[in-house]
């Protein structure tokens, strides 16, 4: 008999198009149910909690499947573990309710997104953050991030992956610096297509001089697209949490 | 007329068959010895401090060559980045005495080496440090490291690179913790072939508590490379910075 079970994925997004299944390419989904395939012998589809974009990372993305299994939960995860490749682990696996979706039920995610300034080219890096040429100041990019906490129209940074509503919540955006590194972690109940790229690319844009804060404000409240600094390149980014 | 320059390279030497040209093979050296042909036209061959192997990385690896250059070092910089691949990055160019040569007037090395211990599995760290399932007790390292330190024979932990002298002196040997990570800086004034991944793989030893500290101290003083712990992954490694 099936029962459910949820995994907390971590993975280095750098060689793979994506979360998600696509015909012909390499991705997340695809090589963690050709594990499941590889270990019960039956084609296993499961769902997941982010469709992070090709190039992002994951810390603690989400995935949940239907699988007959008697064995323990950690000789399911060493098992997956046995039969992924090195740049995606399984950090844990446990039993859920045959009702559980991972996306439906997060009430949050949390990704973090990596800059780093000051220096052209760092190769012992490039995979997990965007080096920029400029100094940033954080000061100015946490007095921006802080306008983007509560519940608001975020049209400006992203487009929805169903519907057509725009509206998120963001719980907590906080920036920090450690030494020539700049963390925004950033918390909504949802994110769009896109979202935290484009906060990232427009926040920038402020911690450089270009823009000034009132501008950044302007530009959200303004709820269109058009009006976002570019997006960030998708190697700074990483889905760190998501919460139930 | 063509004067000698001296440059700061890092880079991530996971893709690489080393530092040194190798007929066939990318290496580091023959990649910044193509982006000095692009550059100038002529084939120019250059010298590095330390033969790094397959898959160790580098922070401050110091290699020199001679070119015919009327612009800045700064501009030299610029162009051997704009003509090497995302892996390799030249942090400085400086111009030197006609006379210096990296290796042979270098006073020091420093490497430093990366352990992560507890986690089966790290997909966003696995390129650059080597993960170990058991704890390992950092006090008893260092109490083994310590006895590094100072001019002594360490044939336990390498073959010479040329000659058959195996004595070398370790001015500093320091580990560190930062909660999963653990690192081992060691500072010598050269080293044998493998020395750092030798002595890092018999540190692990100790660490987990399969050797003691004594056991640690006499296969150093049998100076025979038969008693040495397992070989580190080269992952892990990075020369840190060269001394002149």
């Amino acid at each position: 008999m099936s029962s459910r079970y949820r995994a907390i994925v971590e993975y280095d997004g750098t060689d793979f198009h994506g979360f998600q299944r696509q015909i012909g390419q390499a991705t997340v989904q695809a090589e963690i149910e050709r594990a499941l395939r590889r270990i019960t012998g039956k084609a296993i589809s499961l769902s997941g909690a982010g469709r992070t974009d090709a190039g992002v990372h994951a810390r603690g993305q989400v995935v949940s499947f239907l699988v007959d299994w008697r064995h323990s939960a950690e000789e399911l995860t060493a098992a997956l573990n046995a039969n992924l490749p090195r740049a995606i682990a399984i950090r844990a696996t446990e039993e859920v309710d045959i009702t559980f979706h991972p996306r439906h039920h997060a009430r949050s995610r949390a990704y973090v997104y990596s800059i780093v300034d000051g220096k052209r080219r760092l190769p012992l890096k490039q995979r997990y953050c965007w080096v920029v040429s400029e100094r940033l100041d954080e000061v100015k990019m946490q007095q921006a991030a802080q306008l983007l906490v509560g519940v608001r129209d975020f049209a400006t940074f992203g487009q929805p992956t169903q519907g057509e509503v725009t509206i998120r919540e963001v719980y907590q955006a906080m920036i920090n610096r450690d030494e020539e590194e700049l963390r925004l972690r950033i918390e909504a109940n949802a994110f769009l297509f896109r979202m935290v790229r484009s906060i990232v690319g427009t926040l920038r844009l402020v911690g450089s001089g270009r823009w000034s804060v009132d501008q950044f404000e302007a530009a959200m409240d303004a709820a269109d697209r058009s009006l976002a600094g570019p997006t960030a390149p998708a190697a700074g980014l990483a889905l760190d949490t998501v919460n139930y």
